[in-house]
């Protein structure tokens, strides 16, 4: 059996789709380089079809990515696939990933097909698909529900059709680890040459086992896992990247595969996410969360320092722990800040917004000693928000005292126009907010706001996440600066720029 | 088979021992009731040898909780045992939890003892512990490293000096689910009497895989669990309760057991946990996760709204999402509010207490105008926090505006004293945490600042945690108020307490 596991990331399509998490195209093109750098095999840019703007993205992606395989997702209808198949042109490598659903319940409630129905329309997206690339994934949405027998006559017939990925995804994350390899096994004994293709899996997290039916899986023969960064996705997400990359590696004697992932870009990547998304990483979260390779201090029975190995069974530094420690300051020039953002995976289009950049890195480090890689990393997505921004801070005051009611007064431009307003609050965030309102009269309603230092030390950024919804949408902002409220302030406008933008597509489940 | 699985919480322990999550006497306390109220069968208090505040910890859990067995941890010595028999004394089911370590790599290069010694200091230890309780549990520690042969050899034995439950841990989180399942299985068929035990299984999360490793020896025949809330434990953690309780009881045609817990207590107590530890729980962290049960808005693939069935194998509200909204406000009674506080399970020692927690609780309710529980249990935490505060806030001030440096003015008590202070710094939370520092001179080193937003809404209250490390000492400061500047100096001042309150003891890993 071939020993090389496929690591298929969806960071981009499957993660997007959590609430709040959505990312514009200029943040999937700076997370996808570093899937890249981190030697992905697939990367899922999006689902073209959604909106034009998803179109967008994934063509940004294909054009970008030399080293990994660009995949757009698809149903299986005619319009879906013809768009992926253009998004993916550009792409060194494309592939295109199309679905249908073969659980009786979704075939009866949802999509209203027999099950013949179903089986003609899944071989006829095979054919579309392959007018564009011989790299074709087929996936039978909520396998892990479906009768084994219509999975392997399905099966039979996209592989016919010229589908060279079979993936079995476990939509609603009902299924335990011995009976989903018991699935796989079953599928690659019984589909007509299963050898001729690669077996994949995506599984989800609501009980907890997302990353454990995949190993149980690939046990069973997979080679492909989809996955993302943090486990990042709809729900409990999906399986973590980092964990099946790395129990996969730490236990190659049960495993006997591996993938070519470098697994020192694990920890970076998963900062890049969570700095864009908003979602933290929880400390006790295995491999990148903070505390993952911490010890509590001042162990008496320090059997760590006795023997390293007695309580480590991977190196902090083998997943990218300490490894993106750079430090610029004050006196460091701009072409070490060009280059330095080259590494980290920063694009900058003209010389005219590297001289922006220039300046406010120049603005910061007047404010704060030292410049870590994931302040340059908050300053770039600060400075890359969408291009032509409705609202936009110019300047603001704040007063808070012991026994008075906090004040805010800000200056915003609106559309290009100078507008002031002041309000009082329970706190100076609120009143930041309210001022904000008094102008923007949005009526969006507050739904989370969280602040992570970007780096430590008290002259660290603040990095705030504000999550608004209005209707039936729901964005995430962002905004960071070394004063808390003007950061607050920063994100509340950008999260009011992303409702102001409107969009309209769809989610699909898989 | 018997089909009750026994949940054994060790929040309070394991949990503890996270870097940075160290509980107060009192903050035990209100979790220990929530357990309680949860119906969890075990609760580990804590390791009474460790210091004399955990051996009071553990007695003021014993004394207090009715419902629960309450068990405490102790090395395989007759100090450790005798602390432990003391301190679970009043409780009316009282366990003593012992352990030593059964890997040669441990034998050998942490105890410095021969197999023969190890398992003569075990069966001395069960010994010493039934002379408290005929409750006993014995642990191999590193039992997922250790040789199988002596495994059943030590064990034969504890069972023959007394030990009721036998318990198996993967210290170093280094199985998988498979062969973990296997070791628990030749354990139970060569031990001789293994049917006269409880089997019991302790998993940490290093590569993401403590729960499916849980459930795995649960097929096998383990019938207790050890486990924390939100996963909470050294490094990446250990066994989420709340996932394992939901797994067993989502597939009970898989496990064929069930627990006895009370799941609609699982998120108040998640939420307990994390805001006493300050440790966020990530928004796609399975059950508990605020996106756990949430769909992206506006998906056009309508399953969701179609047919619940199709993309939902638990209901939120089983688990307790949405049951614990209860809103007061500005016109609540004391009695109103004397009696949610106990639904809470806070208990208010004295009407003095009362009194001032009421006070603060209108005085609130002036600046915010609903008042949820998560709301109260945060001013009670800001209430029983440590009885003698060398450090409090008396009044601060705070500026800021755009081309001037921020800065903060400061009135504190500290040990009595009024000292006033002030300074500017990149932001107000740094121009405070200056103004601090010009007073208390700690030298202590800022590792981590976060915020969450305890309620929605703009004037929703801010928990600020702040990390500090002194010397080779992590503690974590908690705050709230409206207004996140004050929210942050209480904060650091009460890290700042905490770090002035020095305590010494002992960690043990298991």
């Amino acid at each position: 059996m071939n020993d090389q596991l496929i690591i298929f990331d969806t960071t981009l399509r499957d993660g997007e789709q959590s609430p709040g998490a959505s990312m514009t195209r200029d943040e999937k093109l700076r997370i996808a380089r570093q899937l890249e750098r981190m030697k992905v095999n697939v990367i899922e840019a999006g689902f073209a079809a959604a909106s034009n703007g998803d179109f967008e993205a994934v063509k940004a992606v294909a054009e970008a990515i030399k080293e990994s395989t660009i995949c757009s997702l698809a149903r299986a209808n005619e319009n879906d696939i013809r768009r992926s198949g253009e998004a993916i042109r550009p792409a060194a490598s494309g592939r295109i990933h199309t679905f249908i659903a073969t659980s009786p319940i979704h075939m009866e409630k949802k999509l209203r097909m027999t099950p013949d129905q179903v089986v003609e329309q899944a071989v006829k997206a095979i054919g579309w698909a392959r007018e564009y690339t011989s790299d074709v994934e087929f996936s039978a949405e909520d396998a892990g529900r479906s009768e084994i027998d219509f999975l392997c006559r399905i099966f039979d017939a996209v592989i016919k059709a010229g589908a060279t990925t079979i993936n079995v995804p476990d939509t609603v994350g009902y299924n335990v680890p011995e009976q989903f390899a018991d699935t796989i096994r079953t599928l690659i004994e019984r589909v007509p040459n299963s050898d001729k293709v690669v077996w994949s899996v995506h599984c989800h997290n609501d009980l907890g086992l997302a990353v454990a039916n995949s190993l149980a899986a690939v046990r069973a023969g997979a080679r492909q896992v989809e996955c993302t960064i943090n486990g990042l996705g709809e729900r409990a997400g999906n399986a973590s990247l980092e964990e099946v990359v790395m129990a996969v590696r730490t236990r190659k004697d049960v495993f006997q595969c591996d993938t070519r992932i470098d697994a020192t870009q694990i920890v970076p990547a998963s900062k890049l996410v969570s700095g864009i998304t908003g979602f933290p990483v929880q400390p006790n979260k295995a491999i990148v969360g903070a505390n993952a390779f911490a010890h509590e201090s001042g162990i008496h029975q320090d059997g760590v320092l006795k023997h390293r190995e007695t309580y480590e069974i991977m190196r902090a530094e083998d997943v990218g722990w300490g490894a993106n420690k750079l430090v610029m300051g004050k006196h460091s020039g701009r072409n070490a800040f060009r280059s330095r953002l080259q590494e980290l995976g920063v694009v900058v289009d003209s010389e005219e917004q590297l001289n922006h950049a220039f300046a406010r890195f120049k603005e910061l480090a007047d404010k704060k000693h030292e410049i870590f890689d994931e302040d340059l990393q908050a300053l770039m997505s600060d400075e890359s928000s969408e291009p032509k921004e409705h609202f936009r801070l110019l300047s603001s005051s704040f007063h808070s005292e012991t026994g008075e009611t906090p004040c805010a007064r800000v200056t915003l431009s609106v559309g290009g126009k100078e507008a002031k307003a002041e309000s009082c609050g329970s706190g100076p965030v609120d009143a930041a907010f309210k001022a904000i309102e008094v102008v923007a009269d949005s009526g969006a309603q507050l739904l989370l706001y969280s602040v992570n230092a970007i780096t430590t030390g008290t002259d660290a950024q603040g990095e705030v996440t504000v999550r608004l919804s209005k209707e039936d949408r729901v964005v995430n902002g962002q905004g960071s600066d070394t004063d808390i409220i003007v950061a607050s302030a920063k994100a509340y406008l950008n999260a009011l720029n992303k409702l102001h933008a409107k969009l309209e597509r769809v989610n699909p489940q898989i």
